[in-house]
């Protein structure tokens, strides 16, 4: 899978102690810039062909603040016009966070979903993969 | 439903121009606290019961800066030490997004889950309730 | 002043139990809606004529989740292409942080500052005033 | 000056295509870190000493989603019971924001401000220097 590593903040944290829930989306897409850069190789918002559809965040275990933070990526299935990313948050060792994205190739100004050409789902599929669990 | 209407801001947006996606896990836990009342009267932390196992979030339209946001709230199931809480983020009259969190009845000096008492699911099933769809 | 009453967040809070400072400039920004829309009436960014030059925040107390905010807002001093806006965030009757925006007068297409129309200044005056201190 | 470096995220930006303003306390208070350990080795928050005073930012250039930025970050002020961390954003080699944050010493039990002691003082000091300007 993709790895991203990064430093918690004072600020993720919450009243209860340990990382606020909120920031494992924050974190998630932060991380699927691997992703979107097949789409956008520079991050140019102007030329910016997706949009998400849902997401979701299953916590396994606490976050705390002080340790850094493990952020694994793969893609988890291709679609016709969108695909899925599966991350995964570890820390010291723990899988603490999971959570699957799904997004859609998308034509912001005619406000339709777009087809995966061949060559977008080969690139897709040439970066870390495992498939959706059932 | 309960009914939250709140302000968007300009800090909510992205670079698409529209509502980023990571505001809407803020949002709906903002609108559980009538669900966090239930537990903690007076919101204080230091009695926190709840701990959240998972969260979904799907997206029907954009969401834009400049008109309220309207957040309606039910609990859609009750579970042994577990519940869910169905929410609807409405804008302009069209439902631009929907999510579940699952809240685990929790002992935060224990670390373990603890049973809803009846008293708690009949508190629970006294607010607006509309059961998971399948 | 202008007043906006907003509710906190269980996600507003770090592991101190207290809000966050980060909070701030976000709930400050949101109070200048008001003050957004003399520049642009439907807030809609394409048409967007400010940038936000300085800010500062200053605590003097501690704000906590479970009781609303009240955040006054007025302009605290006008330019020839810039302006001032001061806020305060009063929670349970005490006023618990302060502080000033710097906004100019700005062309997002042509990256420079523009100056101030009188009428502009004039409906700046039209809000709420109060001179900076020195 | 000590050096952080950080990824921008696509949550970051806001409607006009740039780094909202919102980001700079939280990536500058991430950046303290180094700081907050001379207070707290570990960063529990349980043993906190600390407490923010105020803080400004002043912005000299747009920051923009897709290249790192660098967090520069020294000792700028001690006093007798509080001291000044000045610190620096830079991307592509431009300074594009800088700030000033005033932490006190501060014992959250008893809510009133603790002397520096000379040992903690002199920590402060083997750190990167760089008095306020006047």
């Amino acid at each position: 899978m993709l790895v991203e590593k990064i430093a918690t903040r004072f600020s993720d944290t919450d009243g209860l102690g340990h990382i606020n829930n909120t920031m494992l989306p924050i974190w998630f897409e932060g991380a699927r810039d691997p992703i979107f850069k097949i789409f956008s190789p520079d991050l140019s918002l102007n030329t910016w062909q997706l949009i998400l559809a849902k997401f979701d965040v299953e916590f396994h275990g606490e976050l705390f603040y002080g340790q850094d933070i493990e952020l694994r990526t793969c893609v988890s299935r291709i679609g016709s016009s969108s695909f899925d990313v599966y991350q995964e948050a570890w820390q010291a060792g723990r899988k603490c966070a999971s959570g699957t994205a799904v997004h859609v190739h998308f034509d912001h100004n005619e406000k339709t979903s777009m087809a995966l050409t061949e060559a977008l789902k080969d690139t897709l599929l040439s970066h870390p993969f495992k498939k959706n669990a059932e």
